[in-house]
This record gives structure tokens, sequence and C-alpha cells, in this order.
């Protein structure tokens, strides 16, 4: 492992802590809330300190694989822990396990809260917790490459572990440029967005963090009713941007440079509008008596297929009271996940493709035994390597999940909690049902469950393997210093 | 396909079905009852049918791996239909769809039940029952395999579709042989339980009936309280056959030839007992304050656990009442079950070991990218293609068991029971939780619903692909001949 080159790299993620608090001494400028300076100085102390520690550059330039899965989950942890002091600072979140636990299901764009009251927090705070959701989304470090100039080489084994699907497709050949290109797509829907809401007479404090919350599939929301007080036009408005953010940024990309035949035929992408319209179809029959017209109905149950799926989380409706069936697509919806290559988290309904087009190669092959099918995804080759990293993603995603679960029944709340609860923090969803149902939030869970959620949170968002590999290299480094010490005594 | 060789192996089955139904002829004589002569006559009728259609026999000898599946899931579809008759005829279980459902149960080894009355069965019927779970442990063809000369070639194909596990190990050269020798061990454990049984004080009537439903890892019983009422010593002699019958063959053939060594390091036979270790400790841990003595709570405990992992679905106590932890730890176990080559269903511990393995390897790449290591299982090569049959197990697994949550979620019970019922029926185990807890049945499912627990029960015992590939394989022919049926009206 190349440390030199990882604390580096760390440093520079301090620093730009530091900036990313800015937004909110802005937001307490304008609204004379004396919690803008707390953020100020903190934001101060990090960029100082950053700075001051990047004046140290790595000797070697030599990164793997393996230093890129370590980067990425040693800045996800640092910045979730540096994101978090300001909350607790401030007294909005007074206690600092909390406090982590809001700022992770920020940037990993969960959405789950252990407020219980949102609507006491300063106007800092808030839009801090959704400003988190949109840097979370597209990535942190692809931000950070975006702006600094690092070397390819390393890029592209960081753009690898932080970008969401099984595979990483390059726009255009530089990593760097491909990097300003997702994020000036980004921006650009976000600002979209924002004009929108606007326009439905929403207050700009109110579109900036819902913009923001919504471009990140994250969830959190400054009302303590969620989504549900907005109007028809600004819940429609919602719900076709939650969709928009979970489609795969290839697809734009495609129609930037006026390909709009291959952005239609996106194999992932119209899978994912049949996935929509079937799970929309399920609910809103099942749902349809409860409402007075077929608009509501539909509204609702469009908002939360469309807030299942893309793993923002938002609430319209205390979908927990809704009948089985519908509450059975909405779990399910969990575990399917957006496209790869957006910004929403879950499996992603690619894996899902690949795992079938193979299940379904096997099958022929059972048939006619000497039958040799090439298979393809989104018109490239599914290769080896492909088919192994869906394997043992989804070998580490159960193996996880069950251990999970395992840790949160520790505290005997009934199973039906203790699954959603997993389901929806290590799919980045937002709310389950029964007691952390869309009405509910995470507060009556011990610190220690709340650090297994943060974890799973984490493991989500950047799909297992960085964590695992992060914990196994350094399983081996303390090992071989155990070694050390002991050929030392003899 | 061989379609004349499916037809003449399928036409053994039908008189065999007629022979498996003389046991319960005997009980009828023993008890007097006048249902053994429904059973007689139905018998009669199977064995003539069936001896008739052999005699046709096939043209071609070719027998290849997708003849082999679409067998097996014929063969165990037509003798659920067969076997189900008797129970209707002789009014026990009146409607032939519920017939259906407790004869699948049985053959799979499932144990679920559609009975609120267990006791008012006839003797005929009870034995019938607990017989079926024996007949479909060690698997059907494999019996007829091991009576009737059928060439070498088609064997193994056969053998390999309807035995448990990710791999098939023959124990001696020749499959008929192996066959013999595994029905060997089989009946030799039956009768020493069966003796162990009698020593306790147990009729001759329960006893053969709890030493078959052990034997197939099973379930059904003949009294309405399953195992509660009986004494601690006889709890504990079927809990240890019940983790006895969940152990791979393998490990008793390697003690037939004095490999005591190897017996004990094999290696899925280990992580068996340190699962098995682990579960009990923790329910143990968890149930210990709800009884008087730490021998009782070590009982129940070590009994579920048991009977949970080898998926026996045997009740010793009302489990549901237990705490958050237990049940959770029991719900896991029925997706872990027992060791491939046992009689035990569910996923089988070394489709883990496989995916468990391979993850590791995976990891060691990223760290050291030019290593390329061999990973072995139980002392043989895992290669690509077990490999592949686990991934391809892996994402039917899931298919089904979603699409089966959606359509059991259409009658509107709870998520739990939904849940907990198709993991259950799928797993082969046989009680769930909630309203399919171990005190209730699965008699209040619309007949619709019951159909899909069956397909479950035999997806889950035939491990997923023989249906799957008959499913195809079928379409695929009825594709075929619309087309044929097109080209002829142009």
């Amino acid at each position: 492992m190349n440390l030199g080159m990882i604390a580096y790299i760390l440093s520079w993620v301090t620093c730009f802590s530091g900036l990313f608090l800015l937004p909110p001494v802005v937001t307490g400028l304008i609204y004379h809330e004396r919690e803008g300076l707390i953020y100020l100085a903190v934001a101060a102390v990090y960029i100082a300190v950053g700075l001051l520690l990047t004046r140290r550059r790595p000797k070697r330039n030599r990164f793997g694989a393996q230093d890129g899965f370590v980067t990425v989950a040693l800045t996800w942890m640092l910045i979730s822990l540096l994101g978090a002091v300001p909350f607790t600072l401030t007294g909005d979140i007074p206690f600092y396990v909390d406090a982590v636990f809001e700022t992770v299901s920020g940037f990993t764009t969960t959405g789950s809260t252990i407020l219980t009251d949102i609507e006491a927090l300063s106007h800092c705070s808030l839009l801090w917790r959704c400003f988190t959701h949109w840097l979370g989304g597209m990535g942190i470090l692809v931000f950070i490459m975006a702006i600094l100039p690092l070397s390819s080489g390393r890029n592209i084994h960081l753009m690898r572990a932080e970008s969401t699907g099984p595979s990483v497709e390059k726009m255009v050949p530089k990593v760097r440029e491909t990097a300003a290109l997702l994020y000036k797509i980004y921006v650009t829907l976000t600002v979209a967005e924002l004009v929108f809401l606007l326009l439905g007479g929403m207050s700009f404090f109110e579109a900036i963090t819902a913009a923001f919350a919504t471009a990140g599939t994250g969830g959190f929301a400054v009302l303590n009713s969620s989504m549900a007080s907005y109007s028809p036009y600004l819940q429609y408005v919602i719900t076709i941007f939650m969709l928009a953010f979970g489609v795969s940024f290839n697809v734009y990309f495609l129609i930037i440079i006026r390909k709009f035949k291959a952005a239609l035929c996106y194999e992932e992408f119209r899978w994912y509008v049949i996935v929509v319209a079937c799970a929309t179809a399920l609910v809103v029959y099942d749902i349809r008596s409860l409402f007075p017209t077929f608009e509501e109905a539909f509204r609702q149950g469009i908002f939360q297929v469309a807030s299942v799926i893309t793993t923002t989380g938002y609430v319209s409706y205390d979908f927990d009271q809704w009948p089985t069936m519908a509450k059975t697509v909405l779990v399910v919806l969990m575990f399917i996940g957006a496209c790869a290559g957006s910004t929403g988290g879950g499996m992603k309904i690619s894996r899902y493709l690949v795992a079938w087009k193979y299940l379904r190669s096997e099958l022929g092959r059972i048939r006619h035994p000497r039958q040799v099918k090439t298979l393809w995804l989104n018109g490239a080759k599914i290769g080896d390597d492909l088919l192994r990293s869906v394997l043992v993603y989804l070998v580490a995603y159960i193996a996880i999940f069950l251990l999970s679960i395992f840790l949160i029944a520790l505290e005997g709340y009934d199973l039906l909690t203790n699954f959603t609860a997993v389901a929806t923090t290590y799919n980045n969803v937002g709310p389950g049902l029964n007691l952390v149902g869309p009405v509910c939030n995470f507060s009556f869970f011990s610190p220690f469950s709340k650090i297994v959620f943060s974890f799973d949170m984490l493991a989500g968002r950047l799909e297992v393997l960085p964590l695992v590999v992060m914990l196994s290299a350094f399983s081996e480094r303390v090992q071989m210093f155990i070694n050390k010490l002991r050929a030392g005594s003899k």
C-alpha cells in the first residue's frame, strides 16, 4: 500500500470538508443565526489543517486497486466524522454518535434520521444536512478529482471504487474530464429542479434543500411532514426529478452528444422504466380504494415507488398503513435500487441484468451443451471479471446483511423493524416499516446499533468492497506488526 | 429430448408409487381400518398401469443432462399427484389440492401441514404421511436406481439432478452401487433411531413414524403437539438423530471404509458442527430466563436449532413466543440448511463455503493482483463449473423467492407471515412465524397459494434447476409446436 499517497489525498479531503461547510455559513449570514459562526470556525480549522498536511508530498506515485479502495473507504469515514462536528458544536444534535449517524446518512444519501423534530434545527444545519446528500450523491472524490489535478493512473482506481454499479464506463478518455462532465450534468439537473420547484411557489430555502436532497437521491427534508404537505404540482415535480436522478448518467451523456437512439435503447434504462411502471401499477391497484380520486392514488403510488426505487426515501404518505401487497412491492424495490452510474443506491438494476443473462445462458448450456454465447450489457461484453465482481458483491452483501440483522436483534425489537431498518439503511433508502416507518425515526436505537447502521450505510453506498478491502488490508498490517514485535522480543 | 426414455422411467415411477403404498396397507391390516383397503386398491391400480406402460420400451438410449433434469422434475410432480389420491379417497383430506400440498410437503421433507387435527387421521394415512418423508429424503429415483438396472450413463444425470448440494460425489465408481450404498446407510441409521426410541418407551407406531420423519428430515408428527409432550430422553434422541441425518452421507461412507480422520476433517461437517454450536449458544442464551432449569433451556434450544438447520421442522416448544434474537437465529438457519448430500434441505453449507472461499480469493486478488490460488472444498478442487452452478442457483433461488412472496401477498396477510411461510416451504423446513407459527398450520391459505407453496417446496427440494429446465424446455417445445401450426396454416 502507498500510505503516503493515501495520507496526501486524505489531507485534501480534510481541506475540502472545510470548503463544503461554506454554504451553511452563507445560510447563517442570511438568516442571522449565530450557528453560522460555528460553521465558519470549524471550516477554517479544517481548511488550515488540511492545507498544512498537504504540504507533505508522497514519495512514491504507485497507486493500485487496493490503494483506491482503501482511500475511498477512509475518505468517507473521515468526512463523516468531520462533517458531524458542527452538528454537535451548534447543539442541534448534542450527542456526537447521533450526529455521525445523521452525517453518514447524509453523505451516503440514505436519509434515515435520528431527529424527532426536524423543524427545531437551525437553517445552517438544515442546509448542511441536505448539502451532504448532494455531495455524496455523485461522490466526494469524484468532486475533488474534477477540481484538483491528480495523475490519471490514480484517478481511475479512485473512480472505480467510489462509483456505483458493477462497472465504470469512462464517458471521455480522461478520468478527470469524465468527473467534470458528470458534475456538469449533475449541476444542470439540480438547477432545473430548483427552477421548477420555485415556479410551484416553494420558498427558496425549501426549494434549494429539496433540490439538493432529490439530486443526491437522499431524502432529508426540512419539514417534519417530509413531502406530504406540498401541492400535487410540487409532488409531481419531485417524483419526476427523483426518477431522473435514478437514471444512469451515461444516458444523459448520450443525449448531450446527440445519440438519442442509443440513449433510448440503453438497456438498463429500459428495464428501469419497466420496473417503475410495473411497481407503480401494482401499488396503485392495491391502494386505489384508500383515496377519494384515482389521481391521488396514482400520485401517492408513483411518488412512493420513485422514492424507494431511487433510494431517495421521501415520504408523501405513511405507507406503513398501506395493504400488504403495496408494502411488499416497496420492500422488494429497496433491494432493487436505481441504475448503475446514477446517484441512487441499492443493488442496481444492471447487477440483476448480469445475473439474469447469466442464468439464461447457463440454462441454454444445459439444453444445448455445445452452444457458446457471448453475453452483452448496455452494448458492452460481459467478461468474466464483471461476472466475478457481481458474485463477490452478492456474497459480501448477504454476509454483511445477516451480520447486521444479528447485531440489531440484540436490542430485542420485532423482526419486521429489524429487517426493514437494516434493509433501508444498507440500501440507502431512508424509511422502513413498523418502528422505523415513514412517520418514525431511528432515535430510539442504542448508540451501538446506530454505529452498526452507520457502517451499513457506508457499506451500501460504497458497495461493500472498499470497506471489506480496507478491513482485510489493515488486519494484514496489524498481523505483520505483531509478527515484527514477536520477532523483536525474541 | 428423449421423450420415449422419459416416459419409460415415469412408467416405472407409477409402478413404484403403487409399491410405496403397501406399508400403509399393512398398517390398515394391523389396526383393522377400512382405509387400508382403499390404499390397497389404489396401489393395485398404480402397479398394474405402471407395469403395462413399461412394456413400451424407448427407441433411443441417448440421455443428456437436460433429460435428467426434466425426468426428475416430472417424477416428483407425478408421484406427488399420485400419492395424494388415497388421502382424498379415504376422506382423511377431502379436498384434493390440500392432499397434494400435504403429499408434496411429505415427499419434499418439508413437514408443513394443512391439517388442523392430525390425530383425527387413520393410522394408514398417518403412516403414509411419514413414509413419504422417508422416501423423499434420500430421493425417489435414487431408490428406484438402487433396485432397477438402468444403464449407467443415464443414472448419473438423474442422480445429479435429484441429489442435494452443489456437486455429486460418487462414493463408488458405479452410480447404481452408490445408490444402493446410500440406502444401506439410510436404513441402518433409521433402524438405530427406531431402537433408541423404543427403548425410551414410545409405542411402535409412534416410533416408526418418528424414525421415518426424522430420517427424511421431514417433520410430520402423529400428535397435534408434535414433539412437545415427549420425555427429555426422547427429545434428546430425536435431536441427535435430526443432527445425524443433516450430515453429509459421505462422512458415514468414510467411517464405513475406516477413514476416521478424513471423516472428522470433512470440511462441510466441521462447519456444520460450528454453526450448530454457535446457533445453540445464541438461542439458549436468549431463552434461558424462560425456563426453570438450564437443562430445559438447553434442550429446547438445541432441539429447535437442530430441527430448523436440518430443515426437519419438529416443534418441541412454541418458539414464536421466544425473544427476537432466538427467532432471528432460527429464521437465518432456515436459509442455511444442512450439509450437501444429506437428507436435509435449504441452501446447504457447502454453497456458503464455496461462496466464502471465492470472496476471500477475490479480495486476495485485489491486494496481490498477480497471485493465483486454487480453491478447495472437502478435498476437491472448486472448478469454474461449480462456481457457475452456485451463482445460477443463487439467482434462480432469489427470483423464485421474490415471485412467491408477491403471489402470496395477494392474499393480504402480514409481511412476517408471508415471508416466513415462503422461507419455510422453499427451504423445506415446516413451521414459520406468526400465522404459520409452530402451533399453527397452512389450512387458511387459498388453493392458489397452496399451489404456489407446493411449487416452492418442489423447487426447494430439487434445488430449483430441474423445474426451471423443465419449464424452459417445454416452453421451447410449445413454441416449436406453435411455429409448426403457423407454418401449416400458411
